[in-house]
């Protein structure tokens, strides 16, 4: 199939909204996009890869679902400094097999995605992958804007803060875990994989803890409790103690108890894209026990020191090693 | 190899100036990176893919070269505009045998076409390849900066403007063929291997003619001219006339004039990555011949109509088709 590069870029503004909003002063179409500020706002900005055989399998994954997600799970990190998603740029590498109806469904998942997250395409680049090796790619940057001085960063949580995570913990890592062995085409476990393929982003609890001043630091859960809560503590120079029965854990069905212990998927599965966020105790009050939509739970405390432990039986706390999902170690 | 994002994350910030600036409120290490503007001043955005199989080959190119490229690359479309070159985010998705050596070499050239350009890394994102599809993909956003309102579109051109080019045409081109034929190590035919490799990006000069407000229409030569000129004509709604005898062709040595012909290799060779732009006829004059060490020829006019046309032997003009580079049409 022969298709032409200016062709597929008029499909791409047809399927995804990109009229003119007035941040863009120069959109689509040229070599660059230019953005107004607007007076006492700042933008946030973010990259995010998503390639098929790293990220997600081609003939797995509803291309629906592909576009959804890789356009969330960048926005997460937006929700996650407390901002207000607002534009993105779209670069896709697509071998000639995937420019058809594949293209289409992941426009139309990826169109629904910025629906709802405020999103307007501003700009963007396609390139076909020639090659045997060539697999889709696809690169998105979200930008978001917030009030100068108000994006919420991971280092600033301090002893006595209170720990919070929003919605159930290991549902998404559930969903992956049952694509993994062929049974996501089974409709009972169908919020596993809406869980997974569709990741709610919390982008207006985000901004809303942002404007309130209410939160000491705060970053979303990609790769699981432990590991990004490890990172948020080193990164403000603390530790952590997670009260461990707590947790928000997933609720296991009978018929899934195989795959995998709810606990271990709370404490160490990817993906779910909540915001974890620390409170300090002045605060704490203030904190509703849900929002939009989305539970909000106590977990933990910030500690001096450094390392995350958590809170067992007996009252004996145990050291909790960062076991969530890392790129680029080979075991888990 | 085993090796923790995190540790990865270290290695890139040792080896590519990240160091704060002044316009970054929050840099690399949080989720997102927040952005100080300026007063009067906007910011230019583009982003661009450069993937193994697609746009180089990881046993050919050398991995610095594919570094280097894939920044500079990308910030021509921020020169393009005439903005200055201040901020970049990186992706890279890799495969375990690439995150070594290879990882050191392309982190190297990216640094120095960084340095060389004005580039500070204010982000990224980074994943493993783990399938075996998986080749090298990365993903380059970048940031520029400019007076507002100053931004050049592609759109501006008018009937009567003169059309210019930076630099002579078709040498990355040659550089290319020279490697799909295997005869990249031939030390003699190292300066269009340079213009491959290495592309000068024209960001002082874009700059200059963007300030004097000299140019109606700019935009850089990536595909191609006769396919580039052919956007640059869509886009502001005019047609062309190219000068046939003053297109700066590369001059091609004698042992490699079996490769290509210098016209054909100028008019549809793409990976030039100069300045294409017009002129209203009353600020010619103020254009130099050469700037920056680099030559700048006036190439042709701008007329009413739609089309580029370029004229031949006898003052008769003919159509120029666009043949340069369309990654999604299978023939040239």
């Amino acid at each position: 199939m022969t298709i032409r590069e200016d062709i597929l870029i008029e499909r791409i503004r047809k399927r995804i909204p990109s009229s003119r909003s007035k941040l863009l002063r120069v959109g689509i179409g040229d070599d660059a996009a230019v953005l107004r500020t607007s007076p006492g706002m700042e933008w946030v900005l973010t990259c995010d890869q998503f390639i098929e055989g790293v990220h997600f399998l081609a003939g797995v994954h509803p291309p629906n679902a592909v576009g959804y997600k890789a356009l969330a799970r960048a926005t997460s990190d937006i929700a996650a400094m407390g901002a207000r998603p607002r534009l993105f740029l779209l670069g896709m590498a697509l071998p000639a097999a995937r420019t058809g109806r594949w293209l289409d469904g992941m426009l139309g998942g990826m169109a629904r995605a910025a629906k709802q997250l405020g999103l307007t395409l501003a700009g963007g680049d396609t390139a076909r992958a020639t090659s045997a090796k060539g697999g889709v790619a696809l690169g998105v940057t979200v930008l978001g804007e917030i009030r100068s001085g108000q994006a919420v960063r991971r280092s600033g949580a301090r002893p006595g803060d209170a720990v919070f995570v929003t919605g159930q913990l290991g549902a998404a890592q559930l969903g992956l875990e049952l694509v993994l062995r062929g049974m996501h085409r089974q409709a009972r476990w169908h919020r596993f994989l809406a869980a997974h393929y569709y990741p709610k982003i919390q982008v207006e609890l985000g901004q809303w803890l942002a404007r309130r001043g209410l939160v000491s630091a705060m970053m979303d859960l990609s790769d699981g409790l432990s590991t990004d809560l490890s990172r948020l503590c080193r990164a403000s120079g603390v530790g952590s103690l997670l009260y461990g029965d707590k947790i928000p854990a997933v609720l296991i069905p009978k018929g899934l108890q195989k795959i995998g212990d709810a606990r271990q998927l709370a404490l160490h599965g990817g993906e779910d894209y909540g915001l974890l966020f620390t409170v300090p105790e002045r605060s704490v009050v203030r904190i509703p026990r849900a929002m939009y939509g989305t539970r909000i739970t106590r977990i933990g405390e910030i500690v001096a020191g450094r390392g995350v432990r958590i809170s067992g039986a007996g009252g004996r706390a145990s050291k909790l090693a960062p076991r969530g999902w890392d790129h680029f170690k080979t075991t888990r």
